[in-house]
């Protein structure tokens, strides 16, 4: 069992730890993680291969120059399919990944320069070390193989890239020029944990010096771009919102919370919780997804959330779950385990195929009937078996495999559960097991297995939907303080029952509920989260959602996929009313996916609408509608895996 | 008097033929002209040579290579200039344009290889001719010099630059490549205008060989697009839409439509009407502005035309108009003449300011609050006073300058008005003279000054929008064939009133109003097309507009600027009503232009909307609004003259 993806040290100022010993066993996630090992990482390596990001590394080991293949950063395809490999042999073993895992950092390791450099591009095409960080990735590259060498230590103890990274590193610290900076963050909080694993304060300090030295123009433009594109317009410290290369932004971020935490400073989370805000409030998906603009993979602006022309790349999606649990363990607030569920769900999970093969880089909430074929925006495009540019699929697999890390955290008074899968989580002397068919059913059951004989905070998450969840107890027996405790105790509605057992009453949507006592071997605590489907609408300012409704089932959201509805395209569908029920399942989607079913109608294309899109009337016209017609709403992570068509997450509600 | 920018041979497929005897003066295109010949003209010479376009000339006419400044099209930006120019000087003479167009031509004229070729930025690196067509603009450099030649001696009997094109069009026939295609469509028109001008067939056969070549995927492609981007995915005898790059397919369509009809190839024009329709009934803003996205300046999808990532490049509004000219020269369908006006107001003017010394390349049709001021699309970040790339300026110069060849046409039987304006139509035997206040009000008169004694037909457009339009006429006296024509004889509803003389029934929007009569001199026809202000909606499958309304006038499209709306945000407003009325005039506006009022109000930011814009809800739910607020419209192609702010063409309707 792996030591966890992010390990703050002792003295951080964290409020949640994470724990070392949580293990994801089975049900929805434990599902992803076996085609993730079994297809994905396999597939992952032949496609890495493919690419000659390992001839790279080859060639580089020689010495001699050569022709370096692929993007300018295909190293770090390397590195985080290494480091999807390491937590997966961490998570569950393998000679096969074992041995994958040691042919490739041999190629890495001889790969370096004897001072500790590592950049194929560069060592390759003999340019100028630190030349270009504008554009070279040098430092993205170096930062993910400084994670990538973690996973390895943590996971399995083998620290031989470990050495790699930490000579690189101490290149870093010694060589690199002092304003030095990455188009591309990533290192910072790459040189965060890696302090963290080593002990070796200097790579916080660099990390410390890349944040404060953030955000002054020091970066030449390029292209049409201004600074904003890679996170160089505004210091991190005055930012009050997120703006640029989406990727760049949350990797930014990411890395200046771990900073924040590692020097308790205080300013500094005080910003990243302002940008976090404001991220959500004004620049975030339904689904989570972030980015709108396909111009530069930025960010829009304020409520610039246009469904089929969303770019919420799936790195992004990856890199907002790490700034949020950052968040998480640095204030211990609800709402950041929530955006992490929502994007777990609903943003990263739709960049890979059910079958664990084909892949999205970008995730648009909309595509239309009659999409250009040749229109190379993705969506449309459907799934492809690889990208020329391949960041996505080895970010999907990384965080997949280190999935059981974001399960869990302790803090000095008890646990604290943030997702809800079936498995076992080991804090000290805290044994917990989870079962349950979450997301597809709101009952999680968890049982005390092992405890300490005193009192403890077992701390539950009640997602932001879940506006009715209960909360009950049945515990073992005679409690270690002398009450009896009766089987079915307790009550997320008020006080406690049976033997004076009271589990709460704030079993409020957005909150931890907590239940602080002595807990017993056999004590099992039932969350009802009130899985069912649900319309959800958009403010007024988010007009691309005017009349519309979105339909959500727990942590779920949904779309409408042409291939259920044969005879109507789905850009004319629209609700009739808002009765939702939970559907059978559907042929070609596993079996334990719930499809939503509801009443709706097709507007009509009226004779009189002549050839022009708009006509003079006096107010907004309600289109002619046919119906009635069977709506099915399919989770929107696994659309696009019956042929690709048009889709909307968002649909009219027209009710008569 | 300039002889007409577009002139079909005496054998050419056409409906109706250009007059060359139009002429605008004063008025609302008056005024433009104006500024266009007195600022923007000048203004458009200093910045052409700062960017360094004279000196490629002149390096290249000393022949030994150099350092080429600027893009590699850069060349076009003096042509196109030049185009401005020689039609400036047909309009209005002026010793000082003379001058200018003088010198530029000596450079340009110097600068032609022997044999022809020329492509300064070829010539100065030495790159191989031809060697890469996908990119290196070559044709389409070649293509507005053809046209500026055409311009010169057509407008002043100037054939300098004639004489200049041919020889690098006589080069073409010989030595171009059999295949050969520019990326960047534009030759093809040019080369028919040229065969038009010279009677040299090989032009025209050149012509109708590119367009017969293109759509097959001959073009290399370049970074991540398809063929479609350079318009080479489908043939244009075969495509049945309009896609890839707007500004290249509405040039590739107009010279295709040129081909068409002196080819008289009724095949292809067949389909240049359906990609048409389809433009218009998909992928065309209220504006007439096209190509909503940024990301290669490209048509989106169908009904994928969100208002603030509106591409809408100036570049296209010209280009459209060009086509649409062509289309209705073939057809004489009064719809192409409706798109031309609704396009040259509202995204042909838009992209130059009221000063005409700043420009928007990009005309997004909503500007939101809290734009990322690194965010460098356009239209957030004001109008600029020039751009890199340069196409959109001098494109608007030409055209304007060029504008008086776009009022009329003739035909066997009579002569069409299309656009009113104030001025003087001469064709053939016919002289009209034009009085109005046009768009400003809706009342346009006709006299006739001379006309041949036997019955012909005046053509007068109503426009689509122009639902209760009247036509009366005051006739002069005694008629020729005898009868006694009366005072205000005439209507739009009815039979002839009077002596018998009848005007027709058919004032019907969206066609030709066509009286047929042995006119008098002194005749006088009264057009009223009841220009008032009106509410505007589009479509379901529009869903950005859903629920939202725009507010028009004649042929001008209004928006809500936030300068006009102090103590609100713009992104918050709404129409309480649909009560319109004619506004008076605003300071910091030409005293003419007519604004827009209603009442609206604005919606409130809720408490409880807590952080996420998103919440459960059984429906859409309706805003909690403030009001009433006096809301201002001002015509869309005046936004962003009194600085730069949040914008809007679609707006909520909340009625209570």
């Amino acid at each position: 069992m792996s030591d966890s993806v992010v390990r703050p040290r002792p003295d951080a100022a964290v409020t949640l730890r994470p724990v070392a010993g949580a293990r994801l066993n089975g049900g929805f996630w434990g599902a992803r993680q076996r085609v993730n090992r079994e297809v994905t990482i396999p597939l992952g390596g032949e496609r890495v291969r493919e690419s000659g990001a390992f001839d790279n590394l080859k060639l580089a080991g020689r010495g001699a120059g050569g022709e370096h293949r692929g993007k300018i950063f295909a190293d770090s395809d390397v590195y985080k399919w290494l480091e999807a490999l390491a937590w997966e042999r961490g998570r569950a073993g393998g000679d096969d990944l074992a041995r994958a895992y040691e042919e490739a950092s041999e190629l890495v390791e001889a790969a370096q320069a004897p001072d500790g450099y590592l950049h194929t591009h560069t060592q390759l095409t003999g340019r100028p070390r630190y030349g270009d960080l504008a554009s070279s990735h040098e430092l993205y590259c170096a930062g993910h193989l400084m994670q990538a060498a973690v996973a390895g230590s943590r996971a399995t103890g083998d620290r031989r890239l470990l050495e790699v990274a930490t000579r690189f590193a101490d290149h870093l610290v010694k060589d690199l020029p002092p304003d030095a900076l990455d188009g591309h963050p990533e290192i910072e909080t790459a040189l965060t944990e890696l302090y963290r694993e080593t002990g070796t304060r200097p790579y916080l300090d660099l990390a410390a010096r890349m944040i404060a030295t953030r955000g002054r123009e020091l970066l030449p433009l390029k292209g049409h771009h201004g600074p904003g594109i890679r996170q160089d317009r505004v210091p991190p410290r005055e930012a009050a919102t997120v703006e640029g290369h989406a990727v760049r932004a949350v990797y930014l971020a990411a890395g200046a919370a771990d900073v924040a935490a590692e020097t308790s400073d205080q300013g500094l989370l005080d910003a990243l919780e302002r940008q976090w805000a404001d991220m959500v409030a004004t620049k975030t998906y339904l689904t989570g997804g972030l980015g709108s603009v396909w111009y530069g993979e930025q960010f829009g602006g304020p409520h610039e959330l246009t469904p089929e022309t969303a770019y919420c790349e799936t790195c992004a999606a990856v890199g907002s779950v790490q700034w949020s649990w950052r968040m998480l363990l640095a204030t211990g607030a609800a709402q950041y385990a929530d955006l992490m569920e929502r994007t777990l769900y609903n943003a990263v999970l739709p960049g890979i195929s059910l079958s664990g093969d084909r892949f999205f880089y970008v995730n648009a909430l909309r595509v239309r009937a009659g999409a250009n074929p040749d229109d190379r925006r993705a969506a449309a495009r459907g799934r492809q078996d690889w990208y020329g540019t391949a960041c996505c699929p080895p970010n999907v697999m990384r965080l997949l495999s280190s999935l059981d890390h974001y399960l869990a955290t302790r803090d000095g008074d008890g646990v604290q559960l943030h997702l809800y899968a079936p498995g076992t989580i080991r804090a000290g002397e805290v044994l917990l097991e989870v079962e349950t068919d979450y997301p597809w059913d709101g009952r999680v059951e968890i049982v005390i297995r092992e405890t300490p004989d005193h009192p403890w905070t077992l701390s539950t998450r009640i997602p932001s939907w879940s506006s009715d969840a209960v909360v009950e107890g049945t515990l073992a027996g005679t409690r270690s303080d002398g009450t009896l405790a009766g089987a079915g105790a307790g009550a997320g509605a008020g006080a406690g029952a049976g033997a004076g057992v009271g589990f709460g009453a704030d079993a409020e949507p957005g909150t931890y509920h907590r239940v602080r006592r002595t807990w017993r071997p056999g004590d099992r605590i039932t969350l009802d989260l009130g899985v069912r489907p649900r319309l959800t609408v958009a403010v007024p300012r988010l007009d691309v959602a005017r009349g519309q409704v979105a339909v959500e089932r727990g942590p779920l959201v949904y779309c409408l996929e042409q291939t259920d509805h044969p005879g109507v395209i789905v850009d004319d569908l629209c609700l009739a009313d808002a009765d939702l029920r939970d559907g059978t399942p559907l042929a070609g989607l596993p079996a334990d996916v719930v499809p939503v079913t509801a009443r709706g109608r097709a507007h009509v294309h009226r004779e009189d609408d002549g050839g022009s899109p708009y006509r003079t009337a006096a107010a907004p016209r309600e289109a002619d509608h046919a119906g009635p017609i069977d709506l099915t709403f399919v989770p929107y992570y696994a659309w696009a895996n019956r042929g690709t068509g048009p889709m909307t997450v968002w649909a009219p509600m027209h009710a008569d």
